[in-house]
């Protein structure tokens, strides 16, 4: 019956649970090799998984001993793959990016990709139809870049970008992989008058892209938070902030009163660490009439809700939505432009 | 040494956690009787739980006939407040508000309230340090309405608002606890020009007065979402709605299609049903450029992050914050002002 199906540009006839919903939220995605005739194929080599989903895998295969069972945690991923034709993280919801070369094109393809493209894919992993065939042999398990061989199907509404060619493919996909977070936080900045921004993590990968993108919009000040001294020494060899402050994200006072010592309230803060119970401290260090951008897989939406109700904050806070039309292109225009943001890409690679 | 810590205007001197957390996402807080000086003590008459939380009670304590079980209900409630020092659902991480009177004023109370006024509180039950003090021995534990003898502490920052002469107790309180919904539904709506509002769950509480505010902020199309023919008939009846259309708001494909035969796409779309996994269909029910304002403590954030992203739909997400300035008279007036608002809140009474 499913192979006459009519193909529906949200990958809707891809979904094999009983309700009807979308593929981001469903258990069980078909993963079929022939595509429907709006659909691509391609050629995996390599996963990218979403940070906090693979800190949360460490966290559970780590023994008493505090190593890690590598092993342990490739099979977990394997089995995810397997049972649910698709890599999200059933914990933390989350999935990834990955990169790979256009295998087959559908006829009525609205994507504009030609077999042979070397694509990263800018939907997330968790509603991408996957299909791993190397057991990830040649993957350590120590870091969430995977080598993966294996095909994915892309949908009609689905996005993905050719890398560009003056760019190491691995720097291209760790810019795609945060591309919303310096997209819309360029949108938000630019709707306020010389703001002062604060980048929770900004030493980070989307976190260093927020400030150079604040920047580029127009704000007065940015204020860059680190956890520790290693990535504040780094932030501030970067020059991305006019003020690199120490404090725990998740110590809503302290967090609160580093960002007023270092020129806040902000107009805009930008939530990029992905550590859970961050709503708070956001809320309080910013100014009323503000917005909270979170990018964080680990946000509570309770926590933020219910947290701004109860200090009685009147904040705009926002889901942030990875995609914003344009944000590959403006992403690797932020890394061309700014050296800081290069380096610390690079070191991060 | 907690009897000399400082008052924080969050109430953070009320929290025993060993992190240093805000109230609200403190396991326990301290509900001592006696006030720091920016506190008020209020005797408390009635709870209003959560409707989420309520709910997801219910579901918790429904035996294999179907029967719920009433007394085990209202035992984790008690549980819950003597354990937590605070009425916080651990599932769905919600609470709900509380009525009484004013106890005892510290000195120094920012808040403007006197002895005997007879007040609301609008920040959420999971942070109000609260002490029952009669077993909740009047509450069949049928509804969220719980009547209730003990007390519950208000912080500097905290918000309570006196229940207006001119409208029953019930019926302000009832307003009171979703008054957030409606003002931030009118701040979104008028930034649009005659835009398109549609309300899933428009026959509920908070869905209703988010329709009048859409009206009353200049929306040129008001769309009323609802699950069945009973709320179609009566949200019909209340003249609230342009049109009342009928979709499962967990079907994104249905929701999305409803929307549209009713004038949509939307360019603002505010979700006030407490069901899980209407994200979907909300994002695909809103047009390019629109917003989604998410009301619901069912939400989940990686759902609407995941969900924009992996349909490359380009809307704003907010999320519902509780406190606007002037949220509650804005709801009152919204009541008072639109007699189809008023027939809905007291057939729910």
């Amino acid at each position: 019956m499913t192979g006459v199906r009519e193909s529906d540009p949200t990958g809707l006839h891809r979904v094999l649970d009983d309700r009807v919903v979308l593929p981001q939220a469903a258990q069980r995605l078909d993963t079929r090799h022939a595509l429907w005739s709006d659909e691509v194929r391609i050629r995996v080599e390599r996963l990218n998984l979403d940070a906090a989903s693979f800190r949360q895998l460490e966290r559970t295969h780590t023994r008493a001993d505090g190593t890690v069972d590598r092993d342990a945690l490739r099979a977990e991923v394997l089995g995810i793959v397997a049972s649910r034709g698709k890599m999200q993280n059933p914990e933390t919801g989350s999935g990834g990016m990955l990169v790979g070369t256009v295998e087959e094109v559908g006829a009525s393809s609205p994507l504009g990709l030609a077999v042979g493209d070397r694509v990263a894919t800018l939907v997330s992993l968790t509603l991408t139809p996957l299909v791993i065939q190397d057991g990830l042999a040649a993957w350590d398990a120590a870091t969430e870049q995977v080598p993966c061989d294996g095909y994915a199907v892309l949908f009609g509404r689905s996005i993905a970008a050719v890398l560009p060619d003056d760019l190491a493919p691995e720097l291209s996909l760790a810019v795609m992989d945060v591309c919303g977070a310096p997209a819309l936080t360029a949108r938000v900045v630019s709707r306020y008058a010389g703001a002062t921004v604060a980048v929770i993590g900004g030493a980070g990968k989307s976190g260093s892209l927020s400030l150079a993108a604040a920047r580029d919009a127009g704000a007065a000040r940015v204020i860059g938070v680190v956890p520790h001294e290693q990535e504040a020494a780094r932030l501030r060899a970067s020059g991305l902030a006019d003020e690199v402050v120490l404090a725990d994200a998740r110590d809503p006072i302290a967090l609160r009163d580093a960002v007023a010592a270092a020129g806040g309230p902000a107009d805009v803060t930008v939530v990029c660490v992905d550590v859970p119970g961050c709503e708070g401290g956001a809320i309080l260090s910013t100014a009323a009439g503000g917005t909270v951008i979170f990018f964080s897989m680990a946000t509570s939406f309770s926590a933020a809700a219910l947290g701004a109700e109860g200090l009685a904050a009147d904040v705009t806070m926002l889901v942030g939505n990875g995609y914003v039309p344009g944000h590959a292109e403006h992403a690797l225009h932020l890394l061309r432009g700014h050296d800081g943001v290069r380096r610390l890409f690079e070191e991060r690679l």
